[in-house]
């Protein structure tokens, strides 16, 4: 299923009358992108609970043209102060409980409102906390978001496989000439730029789980963990793989034995239904019968799309069960200070008969 | 002068006995960055107004080491939610009027420390609203800070002078292509990335302020818009260039002549007690008096540092004056729709002689 932004506001007003709200304010610009199309830096919309009349979209006049051309079925309010316009807009429309996105807003621009909705109607205007809607719909993708994060996946599979074939992962390179030529290629093969700081990490730095590319230089024995993704139409894709430049010591083959057992168990733990928690369960408990749990030190994974780190959390304490179409990263680690670690991370998308592999670079343990 | 974290908190301390408040809670990581040399993706600062006793640094546990050695005179807290952690300390130490960043902390979180408040020492404990008070401290950068600027700004200007070396500026190539080299040399030239989004403008497009670079092919006869820059060492550099491929019109070296003379105004108006927006003046009256007034429809320039955009705002409706040490952009422009458009821009500093240019690039117009 494709779903327009019309068909995305309309899923969000059954979220609204839920909560009892008569509008939502929303001001996270990868919200209102989501539900408009406005990629813009400067906006908000103003989404009514009872019907699409009433909704506008505020942005400055740098973006007329643009605002028309992306969201052209939504009535445009060009106004520099775009939240507190779409504030008097819905008092001037006798809404009287109107949502805004406590999790973004912040105190000095939620007081600022207050002033707007005290000055309009007589004070009928009531802002409410409201927080995670538009999110709790971005958990699910429709087609197109699954093809823009295919398309995601599929420029870094790409640019890790040229670095490959070109021999870019070789004694003597530094982390850092490496996280430019991933990034580098990434972008000949279609990526807008990276989907977040690339990590690359040699040696003993591969323990250290967000390690920083550093002039460090690759030596023959080195575990080499590269955790990447590119940026496509504003869809994130999310890969790790972790080579060995050489023969793989017996440690290094163990270590990342136990790291693509537990992986394939979280992948085959994503299910419909299932608690997310569970699927943390699926893949830590590998690890923890390897003996290695207590260095594991993160959750398994995290939903993706529109930003890199999105709901739902996959982790122990995360709460909620997979619904189909939901994107998420499978990530375990296992991290030896000072020696080195392994990570394996695939993006997949939940469907009603398992996972949809969507980084399909290999995972055997390549020695290079 | 090379400040110290400390000695920045120090200076904190006389902006917070002036505000009234006995400590203010730093959670903008960049101001926590400022104040105390840590640089990780999970932090808090308490600064006590009375002096350094009672000062402290929440992070989680992955930064344990790395907090030590980044911030070593500064006591660690280690906690996941470093914010609600430092009120609570700071309720333990009998502080009262506790400030809080009210531009950066989001209504829920705001919810949440004043639960955290509630619960401590007998509600004895009142978060303020404290805005921009570091921001008002970093205005003014230090030579430390200064060489971290010098630094990046001569990787912005090496990376340009290879593109040109190499013959990287021709019909044929894309605005995409450019950008991506572009950010590349100035990595090669010791940057850890683009300070922004590089824009890279040919053609009708160089008549949109901020274009994002596009697959559209640079032609004979085009301006080229180019603004981009390097981050070093957590240090921003801005710089602008617009050249020609090929012989320039007559429109293309009026237009440019115009806006030379207005940037070059523009930079002799900086001097230590100027209003900044007397600054703004300079350039506008230039640009205004070539008839070309409604088409530069942006501020004339904007405080750089630790983040791409910071204050000082020189502009029309700017407030305050300059003071020694600053860092800002000059950055004029004009826009002819359809045509193309000329922008050249500095970084500069402002000294109690003059400005100290950062941004070496020679702006005469390049036909290329």
């Amino acid at each position: 299923m494709r779903m327009t932004p019309a068909a995305r506001r309309d899923a969000l007003r059954e979220l609204l009358r839920a909560a009892e709200l008569e509008a939502l304010l929303v001001t996270d610009l990868v919200n209102v992108r989501y539900l408009s199309g406005f990629t813009g830096s400067n906006a908000a919309l103003l989404v009514p609970a009872d019907g699409e009349p009433g909704t506008r979209l505020a942005t400055d006049g740098r973006y007329t043209t643009q605002a028309a051309a992306e969201a052209p079925d939504v009535p445009l309010v060009i106004e520099r102060a775009c939240d507190r316009a779409l504030v008097a807009a819905a008092g001037a429309d006798g809404i009287r409980r109107l949502g805004f996105e406590s999790g973004h807003v912040t105190v000095d621009a939620h007081a600022a409102l207050l002033e707007v909705a005290a000055d309009t109607t007589g004070a009928g205007l009531k802002l409410c906390r409201a927080s995670g809607l538009v999110q709790r719909l971005r958990e699910v993708k429709d087609e197109a978001e699954i093809e823009a994060l295919r398309a995601a996946c599929a420029a870094a599979d790409a640019a890790l496989a040229d670095l490959i074939a070109a021999g870019g992962l070789r004694p003597g390179r530094t982390e850092r000439d490496v996280a430019a030529e991933l990034e580098q290629r990434m972008r000949q093969h279609g990526a807008d730029g990276p989907s977040f700081d690339t990590i690359v990490a040699a040696g003993a730095n591969s323990a250290i789980p967000h390690h920083q590319p550093t002039g460090a230089v690759l030596a023959a024995g080195d575990l080499v963990k590269m955790d990447f993704g590119a940026l496509l139409a504003g869809y994130h894709s999310d890969m790790t793989r972790t080579v060995v430049l050489g023969a793989p010591a017996d440690w290094q083959r163990e270590l990342y034995g136990l790291v693509a057992e537990a992986q394939a168990a979280g992948r085959a733990a994503l299910a419909v239904g299932v608690e997310v928690a569970s699927v943390d369960a699926a893949a830590r408990n590998v690890i923890a019968d390897g003996g290695r749990g207590a260095e594991f030190s993160h959750g398994l994974g995290h939903g993706v799309g529109l930003e890199i780190h999105e709901a739902p959390a996959l982790s122990a304490t995360g709460a909620g069960t997979l619904v189909s179409g939901m994107a998420v990263t499978v990530e375990p680690g296992v991290y030896l200070a000072g020696r080195g670690g392994v990570r394996i991370e695939d993006t997949l998308v939940v469907r009603p008969d398992g996972a949809e592999l969507l980084t399909l670079t290999g995972k055997e343990l390549l020695a290079l």
